[in-house]
Parts: C-alpha cells; sequence; structure tokens
C-alpha cells in the first residue's frame, strides 16, 4: 500500500492548488464572454437550434457549485432534470454574473477540502457519471472551455470581439 | 531541497499517464469531429468571419506536434508565421486525417519522454510562451477543446448532430 502512493506520487506533478489554480483562471475568461454580450442576446441569441449562452452558462453553474459539494460531502441530488433555465425575474445578465461570482466563492472555498486521496477516489458524480474525482473535475473544467468556445461564435456571429483566449487574469 | 519535492509530491495526485490519457483521449474526439464534416464545408464553412475549421485544426496540429518536440528536446523552431494553411494538393479530409493520425502517434511516444521534474520546470514555448510545462500541455488540450467547440457550432448551424461531448472513446 504505501509502496503503491509512493509509485503514485513519484510520477505526479499537479496539485491541488495548481488545479483550482487553472480552474479559477478559466472561470475569469468565463466571466468576460458572459460580460462581451449584449443583455438580450445573452438570452436569446442561438445558432443552429443550440441553446442561448445564458442557458449554457446555467448549466455549467448548475454542474460546478453542487458538483464541488458532492465531492466534499459525498451527497448528490441526483433527481436533477438537468433542465436549466431562469426564474422570470432573474433573466438579466446582473443576476447571472452574482450566481457566477457566488459559485466562485464556494469552489475557492470548497477546493482545499479535498484531500489528495480523495483526488484519486473513484465517484459516481450527481449518481450517474463514473470517474475519479480529479478527472470529474477536469470535466467540469473542459465543459466550460466548451460551451464558452460555443459564446465566442455567437459573440463573433454578432460582430463582437471576445476575450482573448489565452488571458485568464 | 529534498524537503520542497516531498511537499509538492504530497499534494500531487496527476500523473504523466493520466495526462496524457486525457488528452488523447480529447484527440479520439476531434478526429471524430473532423469526420463529421463534409469535405467542401471542412475547408470553407465560416460563422462570424472566423476561420473554416480545417485550418483551426492545422493550428492544433501546428501548436501540438511541435510542441511536445519542443518540450521534450527544448529546441524550438521560433520563426513559424503561425499562418495555418494546406498546400492546395492536400486539401482533403483524408490528408487531415492522416495528419492527426501522425501527431497522435507522436504524442503517445514522446509523452513519456518527460520526466517529472520537467513537467514542472518552467519554459517558453516556441521561443515566447512561458509556462510550465505541465500548464503549456494543459493550454494545448484547452486550444483543443476550445476550437472543437467551434467546430460544434459549425456542424449544428449546418444540421449535423456533432460527436457526444461525454465519449471520449
Amino acid at each position: 500500500m504505501t509502496t503503491q502512493n509512493t509509485a503514485v506520487e513519484a510520477q505526479s506533478f499537479i496539485s491541488s492548488a495548481d488545479l483550482l489554480n487553472e480552474w479559477i483562471g478559466h472561470r475569469r475568461l468565463t466571466r468576460k464572454a458572459i460580460e462581451a454580450f449584449p443583455e438580450d442576446q445573452f438570452f436569446t441569441y442561438s445558432i443552429g437550434g443550440m441553446r442561448p449562452f445564458a442557458i449554457m452558462v446555467k448549466e455549467l453553474i448548475d454542474v460546478s457549485v453542487p458538483g464541488i459539494e458532492g465531492i466534499v460531502t459525498d451527497k448528490w441530488n441526483t433527481d436533477s432534470s438537468w433542465e436549466h433555465s431562469y426564474p422570470e425575474e432573474q433573466r438579466t445578465k446582473a443576476h447571472v454574473l452574482a450566481l457566477w461570482d457566488k459559485g466562485t466563492e464556494t469552489i475557492i472555498e470548497r477546493f482545499p477540502q479535498i484531500s489528495e486521496e480523495r483526488f484519486r477516489e473513484t465517484i459516481m458524480a450527481f449518481g450517474q457519471f463514473e470517474g475519479t474525482v480529479y478527472s470529474t473535475v477536469l470535466y467540469f473544467i473542459d465543459n466550460e472551455v466548451h460551451h464558452r468556445a460555443q459564446g465566442y461564435v455567437y459573440l463573433r456571429s454578432l460582430g463582437i470581439e471576445p476575450p482573448a483566449f489565452w488571458d485568464r487574469n
């Protein structure tokens, strides 16, 4: 057991702080992409029958925050309908940005509570997605990069220059 | 020095094999996205003045393969014009897929030659992008997810269902 752990450590090089830093950098960039949208088109603009960017962002919020809570507590709300929407009175960019910032705070607070051992444990995220904790976190990040890039096409199509991809500050 | 290394190892949990596995999974999915495009639209279709998907893919090829070679050998071709294009006779999906597969083989061959210590070293990729080796590799992967997602919007806009995002097999 000790030998096995040593072997894993000997070839590992990405720490919890590194991974959190990557994620938070991406969240800063996604926030800028939200800000770049005109208020109305954030909630309505679509290409090829895809969801408006606001709804993709709601998916990111619905996955990342309960996702990190589930990883820390091992309690998952498994009866989610995965239907991402906003109550009528919350359909403003200001509301979504506030939700986004609250989620970022939760991630920064909760992430250090995940132990190194926990990162390599296999979990069933939301009761249905099996993987190690670290690969689940990478999936959350990938999903954010994926949908944000779709928002970039919406912005370009609207004649708006998206924020620089490489700038995570 | 020993204490410092131990501290880093103690909180690290993603190994070289893990990171390679993530990347290769993404490359399998990007390959499927290339395959999903009709031959002509792969090279010509554009939204909002953005580059056709074939050119984005050429960027991914031009970055990832010389990138991994540079990481391993510390030799960088710094006079690249970063103008991603294909000679006229190579503008076929079959040619691009062959280039893609050759790149994947190179990555699989070269990746295990990067030592754990190397992954945390700071490099100047292509003589101009400063970062640790591991963060540079994550950037290559992020850039692939980003452009592939833009290809997904092109596909949806063409009425074609893209490959499932979660399926990396």
